[in-house]
């Protein structure tokens, strides 16, 4: 039954399965995605130039597969990334950015919870239309729908996204993204994106990695890079007031790069241009374009 | 795409997909429970004599929809049941137990996390053969891999189960449950139970349900038959000694009843008969026959 709807097995030995767009695709009801959210997934911006971040997105994928145990290495991160290729599915035109989704569970079966003795992961790639990259600042508002993170799996993008469904119906009207608390009342991220803070002194913050439900491909590539401009980003807990009192906020992610926020629940925020600058900086190094469908 | 595995359509305007067994049954990529674990289920023993504790399962799949905002009510429900019981699901031949598990998922679609206007839910129903129910009593582990408990959905059986995933994986041998604690150190549930004990002033105590990540239905029926019985169950926050000291350790669920802990990671549990009494008259009133396959 399972190989009905396949194309492109992978390498002889690499043991998964390879779904890819464009076909019937559909996973068993066994799927241990679909039963226990027992695997990950990774969405990456694809544009004339090629996917953006995939280095970084290729770590976390392994990372998070490597802490779930599930057997996918960097030979069939490879391996997908090679036949996505001959599909045509990492370059598009210019001005039609594609976003692909990968989506890598355990597979089928294993009794209850307890997982296969010898699993065959499903790689599930989807495609779809790249949505606008905002031109500007854009509005954020508070969810009252908190994040819980699961210590032991905090940053991994798992499929477990409960959390980030729940706190999404409270988004009304032209808001861009919603905040999210964790039971302490510190702001720890947005629906889909990290937060960067821009602190009176200049300094940028960002939550600390082990408070994070996803932590974040440009999060990362923000921290490690924005050295070579002059400026750090240091890890510390938020506060309302402190997102209220800074200099700028901006929400992070690989899909639209760093957006600076205007407002959050109608309450107008800083808007320093140093992080117009780092916007504009990293869309340039990254390969984003503002306005890009 | 969607209507070509369908069979069984529901009732004109209760706008769910229904799966049933027997069926090349697989589910689109884009499905909410797939992609985000934006869903439930419920796992019910069927006998000879029907389904064990249906209306307890009902009641709890209706009010995690519900919680879930999932538009599945008791209409979709009874036609669920009607469907079942026409294709023979809701009986088997005595000594030849099943297990119905009934997921339900949002269906497919939205952007995002964000919900799609008209959801269209998904009612997979899938069969398997039951497990035997264990006589006398089992061993147990204590895991290491805790368990969260998400607040906002405290006791609800969604699809997020990577903890219990990741606990199951450290189960050795003949152990029958895995105990897992949460991260301030108490003894919450079973990896698919609830914790049921006997302290030595013959006072039964369960965790209380604010730190449940599944509220079981039968330790929900053992709280409120119990007292039929001149028996009460408490609900107690527990700690490792209490288990220890204890009178006795059950693990309770629907689909194997209540069963006594014999020893935990080696360490030689209490004993009293009472909970052997329990165990039995249980079975005996929601229909459990010790040893039925």
């Amino acid at each position: 039954m399972a190989g009905k709807k396949l194309q492109g097995i992978g390498l002889p030995g690499s043991g998964c399965e390879w779904f890819w767009p464009g076909e019937d695709c559909r996973v068993p009801l066994d799927d241990r995605g679909l039963a226990y959210a027992d695997g990950l997934f990774e969405t990456l911006r694809v544009n004339h130039q090629g996917p953006v971040l995939m280095a970084e997105h290729r770590a976390r994928l392994l990372h998070s597969a490597h802490q779930l145990e599930i057997p996918f290495g960097p030979t069939d991160f490879d391996e997908w990334q090679q036949q996505a290729s001959q599909r045509g599915l990492l370059k598009c035109r210019a001005g039609n950015d594609q976003i692909l989704k990968i989506t890598l569970t355990r597979g089928s079966g294993g009794r209850g919870y307890g997982r296969p003795e010898k699993p065959r992961p499903r790689v599930l790639t989807a495609r779809l239309q790249a949505p606008p990259i905002p031109q500007g600042s854009v509005k954020a508002q508070l969810c009252r729908y908190p994040v819980q993170v699961a210590p032991h799996r905090a940053g991994l993008k798992t499929l477990e996204k409960l959390d980030q469904v729940m706190a999404s119906r409270e988004l009304r009207g032209d808001v861009f993204e919603g905040l999210m608390p964790d039971s302490a009342g510190h702001i720890v991220e947005g629906t889909r994106s990290n937060l960067l803070l821009l602190l009176s002194d200049r300094h940028l913050v960002t939550p600390p990695s082990r408070s994070l439900a996803v932590q974040g491909t440009l999060r990362d590539w923000l921290i490690r890079e924005l050295p070579t401009r002059g400026l750090r980003v240091r890890e510390s807990a938020l506060t309302l007031s402190m997102l209220k009192r800074a200099q700028g906020v901006a929400v992070v992610n690989s899909v639209f790069g760093v957006v600076p926020l205007a407002e959050l629940d109608g309450v107008t925020l800083g808007q320093h241009p140093l992080l117009e600058d780092i916007r504009d900086w990293c869309a340039q190094q990254i390969g984003l374009a503002a306005g890009t469908t």
